[in-house]
Formats: C-alpha cells, structure tokens, sequence
C-alpha cells in the first residue's frame, strides 16, 4: 500500500492542511476505527463526536470543523476530497492489457493493444472497443455494438445487439444491456403475440450499472441512459425509457416502458415508476415509492400512489392519529345526541 | 431491410388498405419520428393527435380513424397487426445451426442438426433438445433437462435438473429456471435446517422470461407455468408456485411458494404476493400491491393490503382529505363546547 | 429412490413411530397428493383435515396429533424431522471430485483432491478452497478469495475480491457477492464522482444465498454476513451492512448501506430498508414494509413507513372506515347547523 505525507496529500486532493505536513497515512477507515496510519472524513455532522473522539492519523472535513488537536485537511466538499484520497491510498488492481486465450473474439472484429479481455469472453463480429477498455471474464458482447475508451465491465456481463456503451462507464456483474422489452399484442382469445423488440440501447459517458441490473432495448427507436448517470443493483429499466444527464437511480427500481427521467433526478431504493409519464430535473422520489403519474421538476414526491413528500407526511401523521380521531368524532355524537 | 407494398403487407397482416398500395414502406417508428418510409400504427387513444400530425408512410389503426389524407391499414387489433408488419419488416438476425466448437456437450446427449447451440454453453447429460431451438452463448443446461422445438435461450441462461421447458419458448439473458426453493425448518435454539429441495419446475409452450428473473424447483412437486404466460425482468417466483394460462407478470414482481395465480390474470409491476393463496382468473393487481389473501376471478386490486381498486381510490382519496376532516372535527368540537 | 421401513425412518430423524415399522417408504409428496410409498407432514394445523384425508404411507406428526389409523412418525418438530427425511428418501445427486478439463484455475491457486469445479468456471490466484467444495459451471472467483469447506456454489456465481465465504454455505446462480457499493460525491455541478470501494465481504458459515442476489464489499472495512443467515432471491445487500446471525431474508428485500439486522431477525418479501439504521434482534417486518429508522429487538413492524404491525393493523381498519367516517362528520356538522 502506498502512502503519503499530509503535504502531498493535500495538494493532491486539492485541500488546505492544518496540522503536520510530514505525517504519513497509507489507509483509510471509518471514524471509529481509525488509527494514526488511517486517513477518515466528516461529511455528515451526525457524525461530529465520532470525528472529534477519532484516532485517525487526519480528517478531510468542512473549513467550519473545530479541530480537537487533530491534523485536519479542509476541504469545501470533504466528501469529494476523500474520494479523492481513497483512490491514491488504495490504488485499484493494477489491470494487464491483453485478450485472454480462452476468450473467443470473432474475426471480425479488431481489438486495440491496451484492452483487457478477460477468460472465457464471448465477442462478436463488429464490435468496437476503445483504448483502456477493461472486460472481465465470462461477458457476452454481441455483434455490433460499441463500449467506449476506458469503460469497465466486471464479469458476466451481457451487451447485447444494438448497445451502444459510452467512455468510462462501469458496469457491475451480471447486468443485462439491451434484453427483449416486454411489448405483447393480445387477441380475443387472449393469446399474447410478442411485438418484436428491434431497437437499441444507448448509453452515455460515466455512467454506472449495478449489480444483475436489466435494461431493455427499444422496441423501435432507443432507451437511452444519459451521461453521468448512476445505477445501483437490481434496477430494470423498461423499452424506450429515457434517463437524464446525471440522475441516481438506487437500488431494485423499476422503471417502466417510455417514460422519461429529467437530470439530476433521484430515484430512492425500490421506487416504481409507471410508463409513458415525465419526471422532471432535480426531482426527488422516496423509497418505495409508487409513481402513477408526471412530477414536476424540483419536486419531492413519495408514497402510493406518489404525491408531494410534505402532504404524504402531512396525512401519514393524521393516519395515525386515525383511532384518537374515530373516538372524538364518537365523543361528538354522543354528546349532540345527549342534547336533542 | 427488406421493403413491401402496403398492397403486399395488407395482404400479409390481414389488415384493409386505405390508400396507395404500390407505396413502399422499409422499416416502423413512433408516430413522431416516422418519416414517409416508415410504418407506424395508432393504437391508444391518446395518441390521435399526433397520429394525425404524423409523415409516417403509412399508419396501422382501427375502423374508425379518421385518416388525414394518410395511407391507412385498418384491422380490428392494430397492435396485433403492427407487430405482425414489424416481424416483416424488421426480420430477426439470422440464426446459423451448429454447436459451437467451445460448447461442452456431455456425450450422453445428443442434439438434433438444427439447432443453434452458442460459445461456451455447458450441457449435461442425457438432455432433450428439440427441432430449432437457439441456445445463446454461456448457457448451462443441467442432466436430464428437456428444451422444446422452437425455443430460444438468450446468454447466460441456467436450466437446472428438474426443468421441463415447452416449446416456443423465449428465454431473456441471466435467468435462473429451477433454483432450490427457499425452505427451513428450525429448531428451538433459532438454527435453520434446509429443507432439501428436490421437485421440478414445468414450463409450457410460448411462454416469455425476462432478464435475470429466478423461477425455484418446488421443494417436493413441481413449480408450474403454464402456456402463454409473460414473465418479464427480475421476477421472483418461488417453489410450487402455479401459474395459469396466458397470465402476464410485469417486472420486478415476487410470488411466494404455493400460490396459484390464474389463467389471464395480471400482476403488473412490483407487485408481492404471499404464500399458500389463490388469485382468480383474470384478477388484475395494480403496481407495488400486496397481496395477503385470495382474490376472487375477474376482480381488479391494488394497494397494500390488497383489496378492490375501486375502494382503494375512494380511500386514497379521502386519505387526501384527512387534514380537512381534522379540521372540520376540531371546528365542531369548538360549537358544541360553546354551546354547553 | 431408496427405501426405508417407517422402523428405520423413526430411528434416523428422531421420531417416534405409532403404527406398522415394516411398511416401507421411498419418496415424499404434498398431503393430497401422497400415497401409500410416499412420506408426508403436518406442520401447520390448516392443512389438518388434508392431513385426515392423506393416503400416504406415513405422515410426520406432532404428539397432538389424533391419527387417522394412519402410520405416522411424532416428533417435537415435525417440519425438521421431515427435513432430515427427505435428504434420506431424496439424496442430492452425487458430486464427482475434480476439476472440469475446460476451467481455468490460475498457477498461484492450489486446490484440494476432494473438491469439484465445474466447467468453464474461472478461478484467480490466491483462492483458498476448502476441502469438499462444489462449484458449479461458469464461475468466476476472484483473486484471494477464500471459500470455507463443503460450500457449494451453483452456476454463473461471481465471488469478488476481497470475499471470505464460510463453511457449508450454499449459493444459487448468478449470485454477486463483492460487487462495489453505490458510493459518490457530488461536485457543485451536479457531477458524481465514484468514491472507491475498497473493503471486503465476510460470510459465516452455514449461510444460504439465493439466486441472482447482489450482495456489495464494503466500502472501507467490510460487510459482513454472519453464520446461519439465510438469503432468498433477487435480495440486495449494499456495502458495510451487517446481518446478524440466524437472520432470514425473504426474497427482493433491499438493504441499504450500513444498516445492522439483529440476530434472528425476520425480514419478509420486498421490504427496503434504510441506511445507518438498526434492526434488533429477532425482529420482524412484513412484506413490503419501508423501514426508514430503527427497530428495536423482538419488534414486529409493517407498512410504509413502517412501524409496529399491531398500530398499523388498527390503522389500516380505521383507513378502511373513512368513508363512514366522512359521512358521520357530514351528519354531525348537518345535525349542530340545523340546531343553531
């Protein structure tokens, strides 16, 4: 593990040093479990004690942090900063360019020199790869489609026809770009006949697919995932979904067909979304919750069906006031009778 | 692409002509980016507007559009009709038969000529595959296991030991058909103790799985999902589920053991459904409900607890309303204490 | 199949046999469909008049239980009893020790005589596997993993690095276990940028991971699953989550960063919880419940948001009663009007 002096450090993250440019770290670790070789952060102020009692070695923290005798690096986003630090204090795994033997790269297609082609990868005719690309072992990239300069696919990755991957992209194992959307045609007897799903996926640059994530392809025209957009695990993503630059989308998630997502738009854990409807930018969904119908930008929306975050609280909190409620309205009946 | 003649593709979609059939359509898009060589095809309502305003070439819809001058193909089910049109005109990649020379197919198996086994698929003994079917790359078909004509496996697929699969069947990327049930018996000091599961998991014909969707073996029994049904991505179905005739089960959804869910029936996105109950023929749930009991034949639910969509809304819609009731409460108890 | 007399049965599960020791058995089945060679139970006192009724050669029962003249095996816990026998009746197929010739184990890893690895699987340097491991085709496991003795991992499993699995574990396809955490810092530009994730994931022993579960390292330090935990499918577990020992967790719940789950908790389907919250021990959350702030220890809590199940059973009753409600204020507000 490398490590560093607090002087290079703070020039390395862009951050101003209060305490000994000589201290080395070369790790970093949680508030309460660091130690004097251990670099850790505060970035959220309930975590204030627990940064003031921490043994680490120094703290990136805001410029407000009354340091307790500690070496601090103060940073306008101690957050950022941190993140910054992480990434020299431990360097990923170095990566070996080269295409693996045993993967199967069809003739048709011509890999540069500074890719990683990881055991057993199954790619097609066509395909073309940028310089640093990294694919682990086990992935399925198919005929045609693109993964941009420095994209990373983990293992058992599916890219399916008609993907187009941006530049520095990361995608987790296990996900599915491009699968079948689900698109029938019933009769009158009920026999569902499948609509042919023959359009593409495209996706940005820097975006992040979690985890055993699906997103479908169009069914005519594309999906399309903007840049900067983050994914957690588990997410589906229906045919036609458009997501705007740089929305978070966490995890289990279900976005259904056509329907579009606004920028900077945050959707919380298992959030479901109807399809054909617009979130707007900077929206904000809760956890779990159910949208059936358009947000306006800016706004913050939970519950089912999903409506302004302040109302649903609002009523969540007279709902449990429901059994006082019952008894005064009781109460009151009682006491009109009595009078008549 | 290929190109037909809106003279040909009547014909061929069993749909009437409204206009020029010598004029040529290539491909199919939306209603508002369809250009002159493209179909399109209204099909909702709300779309009439830009049905009207669209260049498409020629648009698929009912009896009663009133065409603006536009080359029409009237059927009773344009959306049937549009996916048949589709399929013409935008015709799936060609499949080549052969067993890739990477796939590992155990000498107790014998496949027939034409079939289209994929790079790297891993194939047990003593499997049956049928005429036609395509087995995409990455593949692991377990001992003993039955494939029916016709049916098309996406990458990465596993049908474990036990799986009977019908015929017709499309099988999307990542999903798991016949995994061990989620069963335990537990003793007093709170230790769990699998239940061995050893059933199967029997799949009819024209049946759709989505991407990294989970179907469990039954633990003794079979898991059943009969002919028809739509599975699309990231379903969980657990051990001796049954699932009826042409039932459609949007993303994201979770059944637990031994539930039966009807012929017809739809559970649209997120929905959970307990363990040991029956959901009526063409009962329909709506997205993220709960269901903790039976649900009668025919009966639309939503919510959670699960219950008639219709007293759902009225609920949610006086939920709305609760702050105003306090306040008509509190306005009351005022008067009546003023007048005693 | 093998055979055992219902004398041989009593003495290997531990149950005590009222009726014909001499009659054998060789299979299991559901109470209605059992016959006189199928082992059968009654576990839960709704199925008792199926129990009655069942023609099975023997049916494991509790000491209450008033037999039908049938043979029938008593047992303080007769779902674990018959557990026990269905791995006798029913044993799993036979593993044949050694390593398919098509995987590819690097030089630095060393395996044991006594282990199978199935084909096409990818194994890094530095993996540690314990003796009587099985492993499934086509996974991909990690450079310095270690995977404890009589673990079984079944298809397409990816063990990332920095992923200690215990002993006799079992994990069903497609399962990720190491993926990175969902972790960024935003700039003021609404750009997000990856904090690295490098911790680790720590399984215990005796631990059960579902299909197609996704469970992520810890960012800095590790998230840890402890010894007995069992984990159904589609599950997320995101970074540095802590789940107690003995803990169940039904299928498509969502865990979000950091959250500790008390030993022997319950969590049933599709619940999501929180970050940085606590779940005592032996706690339960009905399915679908959104947990948003602590539980404390043999709790049981439901709904959105979720708090004590008895509360929101009554609220829900009352929710169910707003329209009465609604009219009886209407009626009272008529009544004091009229009066004044």
């Amino acid at each position: 593990m490398p490590s560093y002096s607090l002087g290079e450090l703070a020039r390395a993250i862009d951050a101003r040093l209060d305490g000994d440019p000589l201290v080395e770290v070369s790790g970093v670790a949680p508030l309460d479990g660091a130690g004097p070789e251990d670099l850790s952060f505060l970035a959220n102020p309930k975590y204030l004690e627990a940064a003031l009692a921490s043994s680490a070695g120094a703290l990136v923290v805001d410029e407000d942090y009354q340091a307790n005798g500690q070496n601090v690096l103060r940073s306008e986003n101690p957050y950022l900063s941190f993140a910054r630090a992480v990434d020299l204090l431990l360097p990923p795994p170095a990566v070996e360019f080269g295409v693996h033997e045993s993967a199967i790269v069809d003739s048709a297609t011509t890999l540069p020199d500074d890719v990683s082609i990881g055991a057993g990868c199954i790619i097609g005719p066509g395909v073309v790869v940028g310089s640093g690309v990294v694919i682990g072992p086990l992935c399925v990239i198919e005929e045609g489609t693109e993964i941009g300069d420095n994209s990373q696919l983990f293992s058992r990755v599916t890219v399916h026809r008609g993907t187009h991957l941006g530049k520095s992209c990361i995608v987790q194992s296990g996900a599915v770009l491009g699968s079948d959307g689900f698109g029938y045609a019933t009769d009158k007897l009920g026999q569902h006949y499948k609509v042919p799903q023959r359009g593409g996926l495209s996706i940005g640059d820097d975006v992040e697919i979690g985890a055993n994530v699906t997103i479908d392809r169009g069914s005519a025209g594309e999906t399309i995932i903007e840049s900067g957009v983050k994914i957690d695990n588990l997410v589906h993503i229906a045919h036609n979904v458009q997501i705007g630059k740089n929305a978070v989308i966490v995890a289990q998630v279900g976005i259904a067909g056509s329907t579009e997502v606004g920028e900077s738009a945050m959707l919380a854990g298992q959030v479901g979304i109807v399809g054909h409807v617009k979130i707007g930018a900077r929206a904000r969904v809760g956890a779990q919750g159910g949208v059936i119908g358009d947000i306006p930008a800016d706004a913050e929306y939970s519950g089912y069906p999903a409506r302004s975050h302040r109302e649903q609280m609002r009523a969540h909190a007279l709902f449990s006031r429901l059994p006082e409620l019952f008894q005064r309205v009781k109460a009151l009946e009682r006491r009109v009778r009595s009078k008549s």
